[in-house]
């Protein structure tokens, strides 16, 4: 089998998958919601999240505040830390932290019989600081999440709210679509680091362009 | 709407998520290959791994036996080398290695008017050890180790080439299955930094179990 290469430069590849990913979209998408819903498709190729990105009331705007006020983003796995535009984040003053591997998260998990990721969350929520949260792997985070926002515990800026999977995750998403606060969920299994990563860079660039 | 949280043990949430994979399978899949679509399928929440992951002939045990003598993994995004278990490689002597980042590599790039992802083949090739390739990002990186398989300036252990995207995505994935040498592939556009690790940890695991 002949296998033909497309021409393009390198500069220009995301251009092109861009451009590519437009022209197959399945129908026409909100203007201000397009570079978050086109950069989640491209991450996985996968046009799903053409329908399945929920946004909440204004949210874009809000996350932009956010991070232009310097807010810092809180990850479940250090996958969504690696994949984030860090020195992007940087330029308005925030940074990305991943607390999964610290020794003092997993003696909390531990002790209270529970996962890294809800024990992650708790400490990510004594952080004096304005924050964002990129979820794209355990529910537990996004339900400890929850209570911690019902208890007036947390207050985010935003929640990226895209873990995968299997057990809880559709719940969980559901539960953060019930709160007060400023929301992107991804509704049902589907999500991951990578949708998580791009998600927050779509937000990043929008004040970069 | 009230939302009911399924009770799992924290230490159960993986094995509830395999199961219910498992009961949702389309169809039978070989028994050998199960582990590793099983957890492609679960890093993405995604069936449609079930079969569009393609297998050379007796890649598990050639993969296995690889790591198991100390072989390397090279990855072409900072996601996937912190996706792949490391500890687990290490016990067998192997380490992860990604070259993205490095300012020969992004000189070389510049230079030669490719991509980086291009360029850090082109330095993963110098490394005088037995190396896998976990792609699951740069077409570009895919197209470089095909043409140094057929310049005999590589011999990979594996290629695990799940590159995601709409430009030369599709065309590097069947090129790298013309060539003679183990691959795992995601034939079509989908695949991701995720499904790289998992495939990667998928191996590992099958070691440690």
């Amino acid at each position: 089998m002949k296998i033909e290469l497309e021409q393009v430069e390198p500069a220009e590849i995301e251009n092109r998958s861009f451009e590519i990913i437009e022209s197959e979209l399945p129908h026409e998408i909100d203007s201000q919601l397009a570079p978050i819903i086109k950069r989640a498709v491209h991450t996985a190729a996968d046009f799903d999240y053409v329908d399945n990105l929920c946004f909440s009331d204004d949210v874009v705007n809000k996350a932009l505040e956010a991070i232009k006020n310097g807010a810092s983003i809180v990850t479940d796995t250090q996958m969504v830390k690696a994949g984030i535009n860090k020195a992007e984040l940087k330029k308005h003053g925030g940074e990305v932290f991943c607390f999964m591997s610290d020794d003092d998260v997993k003696e909390m998990a531990k002790k209270n019989h529970s996962t890294r990721a809800r024990s992650s969350m708790d400490k990510a929520a004594q952080l004096d600081k304005p924050l964002i949260f990129a979820i794209g792997n355990a529910p537990t985070a996004l339900i400890r999440l929850y209570e911690l926002i019902q208890n007036n515990e947390l207050k985010p800026e935003l929640i990226i709210g895209v873990p995968v999977g299997f057990v809880n995750v559709v719940q969980s998403k559901e539960l953060i679509m019930q709160c007060d606060v400023p929301y992107i969920v991804a509704r049902g299994r589907k999500g991951g680091s990578n949708v998580a990563a791009a998600i927050s860079n779509a937000l990043l660039y929008m004040l970069r362009d």
